[in-house]
């Protein structure tokens, strides 16, 4: 049976994430405490795949998995899911959410609410924890001044109530989550999807050569992403996804001369392409 | 007399690089407890400039910044300060950091010493504060248990000693603050550059199209960034500087025809490069 990992524990958006992928093909499932663990582990052998939160339709990338995709592991994408994310408060049974004064959860979450927490909570401090379902156990050991924002389960598992439902910025909020292992996929009869991350030579025009590479083969790019390349200020590292399998022709060819004027090139994976609306 | 806003209390990044931008021009500097808040009192006229940090070296743009200059406010960015930033560890004095159990600091703060405090300090736990001013003084409140991140001044404001300095992830750390306000600047004798922000078409290559445009007028691109367009999911926002001020003839036709080939549009504001190295 396979092992998967997940940012645990118990409780948090990417465990759903994680059994919702599952659910056809039984696995074990372990949650570890940081997505840089739970990114290692699979590097080092130690599961066969980890599933992580790559980027949130209303906070953006989380910045911590590019960097590590980057920088420090060499993993590959083999599939993503994208979920529909509501964001609840939740309570000790009976509190009032009004009256709380302490609010815990992870970043991400935090971010999506932002507008909430500074027009309903101004007051309460906002306290941010490694993952919602920590947040939730601290809430629920802190009592009734404190409140939690996470998922729905996280308040059944950790004796919390639900008071407030999709209380993120705007009700249209999904998260891609993303599969990585060590070995490639095959491509799947579906669309299929590529992702590469690479920096360019700081010269005038060197993107925009780039994504010129991309048009002379007609590949369609579906997700471009910058980021500060931890080097010289004012240079990007760029994350691009493209439509097709690394199998296809034109994407080889492609990436082949993608690979050529880039000064930093990484494969993160080709992969079956998640459907939503 | 001028009222600059920074992101206060006193003893915070910000505070300094308000500090440096009026050391020629005495201002009355104000400082106050959010972002948002800060650049909303420029809005409405109760402050004539405000002092921003908009992005760092290492863990990328401020993007609540991003996200209120794009759609919340109508300011332009006539200045900007490039400053490099050391991140210090401080306790009460006397204390030993290797035993504090709590870490008060901004977000961005701790983005910039994720590896610092996953391998020195990996059993504390993490509270993030809105300012690292406010850091300081909750670890100060926390007594020999708790330690602060943040910028060396904090300590001596706050009754704190400075036990590590340069904890960042790299030595290499630097932060791009902006100042902004309701009116734009003439072009300076120096080099200038121009911040815009757009949506394009969700269709191949209408990225590609705008670099096109910038090419074809000889304007060289100092920096893009990508954020999710807060609509749907796979549509970006982008962030462009390029080299030259809007009263330049070429930068103002070339981005003529960047608003014509996009979906949203907005000038940012033309204002003097500052110099690193």
């Amino acid at each position: 049976m396979l092992r998967i990992g997940f940012l645990g524990p118990e409780g948090t958006f990417t465990q759903r994430a994680a059994l919702i992928y599952t659910s056809n093909n039984p696995a074990e499932l372990v949650g570890l405490p940081s997505i840089r663990e739970t990114l290692l582990a699979v590097q080092h052998g130690e599961l066969d795949l980890a599933v992580i939160p790559l980027e949130n339709s209303l906070e953006g990338s989380v910045n911590v998995v590019l960097d590590i995709l980057a920088w420090e592991v060499d993993l590959l994408i083999i599939d993503e899911l994208i979920l529909p994310i509501s964001q609840t408060l939740m309570v000790t049974p009976g509190a009032r959410w009004q009256d709380i004064t302490e609010v815990f959860t992870h970043p991400q979450s935090a971010g999506q609410c932002r507008l909430f927490l500074e027009k309903q909570l101004p007051k309460a401090e906002l306290y941010l924890k490694n993952s919602n379902a920590e947040g939730a156990q601290q809430a629920k050991k802190s009592g009734i001044t404190a409140g939690a924002i996470g998922p729905e389960q996280a308040a059944e598992i950790f004796g919390l109530e639900v008071v407030l439902r999709d209380i993120q910025d705007k009700d249209n909020n999904f998260t891609k989550f993303v599969v990585v292992g060590k070995k490639s996929v095959h491509s799947s009869a579906g669309q299929n999807k590529t992702s590469i991350v690479f920096t360019t030579e700081h010269k005038p025009g060197s993107l925009s050569c780039i994504l010129d590479i991309l048009s002379l083969w007609d590949i369609n790019l579906s997700k471009i992403e910058s980021r500060p390349s931890r080097g010289k200020f004012g240079q990007y590292i760029f994350f691009i996804d493209i439509e097709g399998h690394m199998t296809n022709p034109d994407v080889r060819d492609a990436l082949t001369m993608v690979k050529r004027k880039t000064t930093f090139y990484k494969f993160l994976g080709s992969y079956p392409k998640a459907d939503i609306d």
